[in-house]
């Protein structure tokens, strides 16, 4: 996007920066660097004599300000060499006399090159544009209001560099003041596309030029008429050009494969007593039903589980796919060589003891053997993992076996066994459940590249505390969400203050803001708790996708109506206007009191007809494209009959090609509980005793049906 | 607070108005209505020559504006007679005399009065300072950043009329842009007693002269010095005096208790067939236990549930003091009539087909005969209520029978069967449930008052879609809640925005932003949710009134204890640093690896000791006050092992008189959920894969317990 001849003047003005050995460019070199990628600045002249002063003052434009040039003279200001507001031009010619006498009776000997005469912009929107090198996230641009607000209100907004126009643009209007820029009190709109330019034209001079470690270009003044970097401050870095190591899809997947599908796995400190870990994983492998070759290794028996225990991984007979370490941790590194020369793909490392107790070196020691080998680690310091399409439970925890297409991950052992004990609760079926512990190797990237492969997977949730390569999440990420939701549920969001960073961007870039603006640039939907992510991951592969943003709420409960609506403002879904010919056709069904528009309230105490007839209506009116129901406890129509009559027109539909998602939220006496379970069961998200949470998992799957693009 | 002299100088001004029916007050008398308040606005003068022009302008401070003053001239600007930003002597000097060659030119037969000196004050932050008469709460004051951020932010804030300096500075500090005042990059702290002052003054003033609708002071600019309304704006409507009419304390506790606790109950339209409403009453009555009479009143039957029926309830041989009406709308009417000369002291409208079907006269005309005969009516349009300690379920839904502390109401009926069924299956304790519909007299003020007085009750929570009068509502929850946690859900939060109105505070009075800071004013904790709403009900009252903000999270799982520390900041509670000596207490007890701190990770796989001891610490040390606890389910360490241990050293603490809140999230497999509900039983608030809910309760008895001022 830029000439060659704009790299080129940068590529000139940082190699003399690194000859000096200079940690940041002064403002002129900041001046052209901005220039060389077409971000405007103030324009400046320089004069040597006061009628050029004045010419160039009325060429750029009134008012100016005028500055020594001299490479005697450092401080300018000190030395009256600046003056600022020069308005008509007998004040440009006056000031550059003053100017030139103030020089010389500072400094009597000083060289003058000149005077700079430069634009002052006094109109315009204050914003800030910036980029800095984020340790996740690599290059990130800002963009926010500048001034006080930006850092009292801290509203500011985050993208990966290089962004888009598009993603640009998503940054002006993301900011909470966005309708600032819009022109309030009937001011001018500003410039949006000048500020989309300078954010897209930033993002790619700091993905050219990695060394550029931040840059503030703050204030950037937009008028109506364009946008101008007023100042600028670059900060250089040979370290901020650092790219972490990567594996490539091919050997992701490659390794994946073999670990998630294995044909032979060994236990390494396979156990036959009771209470061992060695021995909890040797019965859940069998008993979980895994078809392939299990081998103990045990030194010490025969015979484990009535299967042949072998001293080595070396005497295995055939191939082993997945050596999983049931040993404490000082006997790891011996026991890897082994398996990594047998040519395991994965080594699943069950033990603590390593980085999180502070053992990093040996940690890293065990990462260095599995590197030499070629073998991927998963772990250390986790319960194991399932992958329920092989009957695997490779793991100390308990078996799994509801097969679906849920597949979770976390970082931690408890959050693991919490996504355990809420999936047996609700019967949710789950593909995958994966502890990735210290993620000393295999991170959320390998995971998300298997399961974007992995047809037995529909959705991925994951528990999170960081990211070992940020950007490579995000990257991956976006191309996985494009297909299957992505569901994150970002731990410690609020524990992070700012970092200590020398630039006013870098400040800025508080931990979770970043995160909360990649991930959503990634498609990635956030959940807001652990409960949340849990209920998401259960309820929207069940819901159908939805065809637009057109929102109806039918209600036997004018309450509940009212609470729903309010569920939906919180989830960001629209209830839809409901148009005259439709509100006719509703009414058609209702109590002559009841309310149409939208929520529908066909009022308490109706027959399951009234329910029955308005739910059919709006399963079948196309404009329709999503349903929420409010079911309240009457004698008419009592919790069981309304669960089953909405199966049944739901599937009356169904069997004719229409699906659409359809949630309901349950009011009533205990039966309710009964009613909503077996809706659940039956594709219908529903809920007792709450507005929020139906409404939450509609909200959810409309965000990620949103960002991949399906609702047309 | 302000001298008579200042509240005749207002009531002259209004009197004119008044008197020319005017809506609206000129500038000048704006500006002497504030004077009166001590409220300050800028400095003027008027000079009658150039050189006392100079003179006052010299006095008020430069720089000045010149007005022209003319009963002729009308359009001052127009005329050429206004000039700004005089800075100088000779610029005020030349500037009366351009004003007058001015005023001359446009109209040379005026009368000139002068020219008016008034002072430019051109530094400041700008904030808007206001008062609206808001159809809920009566006499609002309003305060945020003024300028183009309050309209696109709103970031503003209210509060009731009179307000304290001590609200007055609540709102001032309360604002999300608050630090803005207390300067920042460098800037002044504004100086918050004169904002304050100018608060309260115009709360008085509003309340003093009730029929000044609306009051904007729009800008305020705030200096280091003090602050003063530039521009004063005050529309005058005598609508805006009038009071609602309000029972007594004493009136209302005397119908409350007679109505909650009656002696004798007549059922209006009792039934002995299956199926109708007043069947169900009947059976409610008869099974639910209630202990008093009950008379079946029905022209048609001589008996009904073995209980002698009457054809009026004027045949009724005793007194009765609650009539319960079970028969279609139109009937009330006349039924009514009767149950009021029998001297009931509470109606019980059952039946909709009033105002919520628009009947609004026949709601009304119904409303009079109660009042005619000193009869409270509840509803039209509910399910009845339920008092537990008498074993009173006059309602048609089902009996509630498990005793407890906790008193509900709603204003929908499904939100009604919401509450019963959720407290019956989560088995919470219950004093009263109450329909109030359509609100056509008691409201939850009246249920307040009784709950305040009723030894039965602990809790209020209270589903409301608005309230009749929310400046009685607020008055007596502030009451109450320095006794009881109140809790409300306030539904249709989302629904209205800023209603028409032509002062610049009435429009940013956008009803819910309104509610939130008065209920908060008022010491209500509401719920965000249903949910919420009920988890709160259930929970607060279980947990011990904390004696300070000091909270320790102790956990088994890590990744607990970040999700546990992310809720404490979303809830507002405080992580205590842990001193020295307590840390090193605490690694007494825990493996080397392990990391006191906050939260207090006692790692995974620790026996049932582990818990055991750092909770007793964190029981004993009296530097803590409050514990959440993070469970993971080992086989070390099982659920149920973990629930007993933690029910054993509570109660421990608690024999020795010590009480803390404790609460709980048990991450594990299904075994937990027992585990749980074993917590729970025992007064400890705790939950399954959830870390949120568990925290979300404590910091609802946190924000009532410090509104209440009981943690010292």
């Amino acid at each position: 996007m830029t000439t060659g001849t704009g790299r080129e003047a940068v590529e000139k003005i940082l190699a003399q920066a690194a000859a000096e050995g200079r940690s940041s460019l002064t403002a002129p070199e900041g001046r052209a660097v901005c220039e060389a990628y077409d971000i405007p600045t103030p324009a400046e002249r320089l004069a040597t004599s006061a009628d050029e002063a004045v010419a160039q003052a009325q060429e750029i434009g009134l008012p100016v300000v005028l500055k020594i040039v001299s490479p005697d003279i450092l401080h300018k200001t000190e030395a009256g060499g600046v003056l600022v507001g020069l308005r008509t031009a007998e004040q440009v010619a006056e000031g550059y006399a003053t100017i030139l006498a103030n020089a010389k009776a500072y400094n009597e000997n000083a060289v003058i090159v000149g005077v700079q005469v430069q634009q002052m912009l006094t109109t315009g929107q204050e914003v800030i544009i910036g980029s800095v090198t984020d340790q996740t996230f690599g290059k990130i641009v800002a963009f926010g209001l500048g001034g006080v607000l930006v850092e009292v209100l801290k509203d500011v907004t985050f993208r990966l560099a290089p962004t888009s126009e598009a993603e640009a643009l998503s940054m002006v209007d993301g900011i909470a003041a966005a309708e600032i820029l819009n022109g309030v009190r009937g001011a001018e709109a500003v410039d949006k596309a000048a500020l989309t330019g300078i954010i897209t034209r930033l993002s790619q001079l700091v993905t050219d030029f990695p060394q550029l470690a931040e840059v503030d270009l703050n204030p950037v003044l937009a008028t109506a008429g364009g946008a101008t970097a007023v100042d600028v401050r670059i900060l250089v870095d040979p370290e901020a050009a650092k790219e972490p190591v990567r594996f490539t899809q091919d050997e992701i997947l490659a390794s994946m494969n073999r670990i998630m599908k294995p044909a032979a796995i060994a236990v390494i400190g396979a156990s036959a007593e009771d209470g061992k870990i060695g021995n909890s994983v040797m019965k859940n492998l069998v008993n979980g039903g895994y078809a392939g070759e299990i081998y103990p290794i045990n030194p010490k028996a025969s015979e484990i589980l009535d299967r042949k225990a072998y001293a080595s991984i070396a005497d295995v007979p055939g191939d082993v796919d997945v050596a999983v370490f049931a040993i404490p941790a000082k006997f790891v590194s011996a026991a890897l060589e082994e398996a990594g020369a047998k040519g395991v793909a994965g080594a699943i490392l069950i033990p603590s003891g390593f980085g999180e107790t502070g053992e990093i070196e040996l940690q890293n020691q065990v990462v260095a053997i599995a590197r030499k080998h070629g073998v991927r680690i998963l772990g250390p310091n986790i319960y194991g993992y399932y992958y329920t399409p092989e009957n695997l439970s490779a793991t100390f925890c308990t078996p799994y076996d509801v097969k679906g297409g849920v597949a979770l991950s976390s970082q931690s052992g408890g959050i693991g066994m919490a996504i355990l004990g809420f999936s047996r609760s609700a019967g949710m079926g789950v593909s995958s459940i994966v502890g990735v512990g210290n993620k000393a190797d295999i991170d959320e990237d390998d995971l998300l590249t298997f399961f974007e492969n992995d047809d037995n997977t529909q959705l991925v949730a994951m528990h999170l505390e960081d990211l070992k390569d940020g950007r490579s999440f995000a990257e991956t990420a976006k191309r996985v969400s494009a297909k299957k939701p992505v569901i994150v549920l970002k731990a410690g969001r609020t524990s992070q203050g700012a970092k200590a960073a020398s630039s006013h961007t870098g400040a800025l870039a508080g931990n979770d803001k970043v995160y909360d603006d990649i991930l959503r640039q990634s498609g990635v939907i956030r959940a807001p708790g652990l409960n949340d992510m849990l209920e998401y991951a259960r309820g929207i592969p069940l819901l159908p996708t939805p065809k637009g943003e057109n929102v109806v709420i039918i209600t036997g409960a004018g309450g509940s109506g009212v609470l729903l609506s309010d569920a939906c403002v919180d989830n960001g879904l629209s209830l839809m206007e409901i148009p005259d010919d439709l509100d006719v056709a509703f009414r058609k069904f209702i109590p002559p009191f009841g309310a149409a528009g939208n929520p529908v309230d066909i009022t308490g105490g109706e027959p399951p007809s009234t329910y029955r007839n308005t739910i059919a209506l709006g399963l079948s009116d196309e404009r329709i494209h999503s349903l929420i129901l409010g079911y309240w406890h009457t004698i008419v129509t009592p919790p069981m009959v309304f669960a089953e009559l909405v199966v049944d027109v739901v599937e009356e539909f169904r069997r004719k090609g229409i699906h659409k998602p359809v949630v309901a939220s349950l009011s009533g006496d205990v039966e309710v509980e009964a009613a909503s379970d077996h809706l659940y069961a039956n594709g219908i998200v529903a809920y007792p005793y709450t507005t929020e949470k139906p409404v939450a998992v509609l909200g959810a799957k409309y965000r990620w049906a949103r960002s991949a693009g399906l609702l047309g």
